[in-house]
């Protein structure tokens, strides 16, 4: 494909800097590593086998899924260390079983006895992580639970108990460095626990695995801990710029709209890219910046001041400053194309059906997601 | 394609019930006929082949799309009377020509000079509707503003006049009864008497478009309105039952989940539908009955008293009672089955690639969506 000029894209769609992207990872890698542990990716955020790959140095390596679907995509493309990090309920087994007899090691992920009994009378020593809470957040036992070793006991007799899991995604609602550092301590105290009083009850736990993208960046110490799964790295987001994991400049992800109408007495730029292009997400609602549905750059990538994307429709955004004042309208004609960074870019890259992958300001190549479940 | 039970669906997947939907269709349908003006049913909620059949009486008819994607795909199934109602911007107007060089009569909509100009300068008579501010809530011209005659003036030499439309979203923003009936009469109003100046100004306006769900629902006098445009009310959705457009009982759309784990200390059911399934709409979130991210049914669509998706990851929702209170999880083990309803409707439809279609509790087809811009 040659490089083509972005004012050749339909609009809305989705652009990604590579240079950008291939930044984020070697951060994120070469940090990890100084601390210890190995990487498991998490393709959830790009679902792309050219991501995934740049994730792993450019060869397929563990990964993690958030879906059947990524798993099976990128066992096609080569990966065959896949942990499908959601709980497992029941009906998922069959298919699990399938990837697994084709050669895929797929580790599945479960907080329960009953999930542990259905995987344990598979009787196919399928590898499974045991998930614990380490923040209150979500899925999991806490790591002194009576339940940690009543699941572990279940795994014994016909699955393979691999070890342990958590996700401290509680760090999204952290606001302060210190309070970062702090969720990292914890979410490490918290599984390695878990690991020990597993192995001090004659259970081999080889595996321990953290991992949030703002936990991973603030971690100090990883003793104990063998693997990182982090994913919203690879992109950057205005949340994640916003809880102090990255700065602007490390934004990757974007969505090119066009203005198609001026609301001159509301002081609104209206544009193509509603919610069907950037997600119904809010997630700097709380933040010292709220930058609503997203962030507002010129055609190369450069942030107008604090011109943010203030309501959406369908397909339809409405651009003002986000304390609402006058701007020169003049400066955006009908037409004129616009670049709006992403509050999550899990959410916004789900919108779309890939990524038009930019060097500078052309366009070089189409990377297609993988979708469904 | 035989009749299947639910408990053969991967989770989370779309449930639509057919029945439902043909009701919800025929309902609007009797109603917007009774008071006089044509249906131009709005394909952006369904966007699928066989619903937008179904929304038009079973045969190709008049519809409005919200992307081009939209258009293309009903033209390639027969629908040529197609209106896109999204401002056109300049960069759109070759895919545009294109489809009408293969017989799709693509009608698009304006609310400015410079895109006018635009249009008009391909001196290929593309018939265009004016779009009118009635709500101040999101594009078009006020019908009292120099810009309405300034653009029908710029549209005569080399576009096609074709009429006026204008779509009162603020109507999403009404609490009651007469609020709703009042915003229908300001809409109707508004464009007509916009309608009326460009007839006034020598210019012929045979099309008086209007629509939204809310509106059209409440309306009680269309006089001067030659076609109303309407898209949610063919699955309805929490939001439209907030605003008493709808019962519970309306609502075809819901999102099958599998329970995968409990959190019993926080009076929480974790299951496998998070954001990727349900959406981040949280469009009831202003309302007496705030449903957070949807509510709760048992599998055959029962709602299960006040239990909601109090909070979504991408992979996981969170099920609580709305007000927080404890309830019995043992009636719900791992593996339950579950059906969400939608907070909207367009916006969950949008995170899946198609509709598993029900008849009673089996799934009886699959319709495929359409994607893109």
């Amino acid at each position: 494909m040659n490089a083509a000029p972005l004012s050749s894209l339909p609009t809305p769609c989705l652009l990604l800097d590579e240079a950008r992207m291939r930044r984020n990872v070697a951060r994120m890698a070469g940090h990890v590593h100084g601390l210890g542990p190995a990487l498991r990716p998490h393709v959830k955020t790009g679902k792309s086998i050219p991501i995934a790959l740049a994730m792993c140095g450019g060869a397929p390596g563990p990964i993690t899924v958030s879906t059947l679907a990524e798993a099976e995509a990128c066992f096609a493309a080569g990966f065959r260390d896949v942990l499908y990090a959601v709980g497992l309920p029941p009906n998922k087994l069959p298919a699990v079983q399938a990837l697994r007899a084709r050669g895929c090691d797929l580790i599945v992920l479960v907080d329960n006895v009953d999930a542990a009994r259905a995987i344990a009378a598979c009787r196919t020593a399928i590898p499974t992580l045991l998930e614990i809470d380490s923040d209150d957040h979500r899925a999991g036992v806490r790591p002194g639970a009576a339940e940690l070793l009543a699941i572990a006991a279940v795994l014994r007799d016909g699955a393979e108990l691999r070890g342990v899991l958590t996700h401290a995604g509680g760090s999204y609602d952290c606001r302060t460095a210190a309070e970062l550092t702090a969720m990292a301590a914890q979410e490490r105290a918290a599984v390695v626990a878990a690991a020990e009083r597993l192995r001090a009850a004659g259970h081999r736990c080889p595996v321990v695995s953290i991992g949030s993208t703002p936990t991973a960046t603030f971690a100090r110490d990883l003793r104990g801990v063998t693997e990182v799964r982090v994913g919203v790295y690879v992109f950057m987001d205005l949340v994640m710029a916003g809880l102090g994991v990255c700065s602007l400049d490390d934004l990757a992800l974007s969505v090119l709209v066009s203005v198609i109408g001026h609301q001159r007495d509301k002081h609104w730029l209206v544009t193509d890219g509603g919610w069907m292009a950037l997600s119904r997400d809010r997630g700097t609602s709380g933040h010292v910046h709220d930058r609503a549905y997203g962030l507002v750059c010129d055609a190369s990538g450069r942030p107008l001041g604090d011109l943010v994307v203030a309501q959406t429709n369908q397909e339809h955004g409405l651009i003002a400053r986000a304390d609402g004042a006058p701007f020169d309208l003049n400066r955006f004609p009908v037409g004129t194309l616009l670049r709006v960074l992403p509050i999550h870019a899990c959410a916004t890259a789900a919108q779309h059906e890939g990524y038009h992958v930019l060097h500078g300001d052309a366009v070089s190549a189409w990377w297609p997601r993988c979708r469904g479940w």
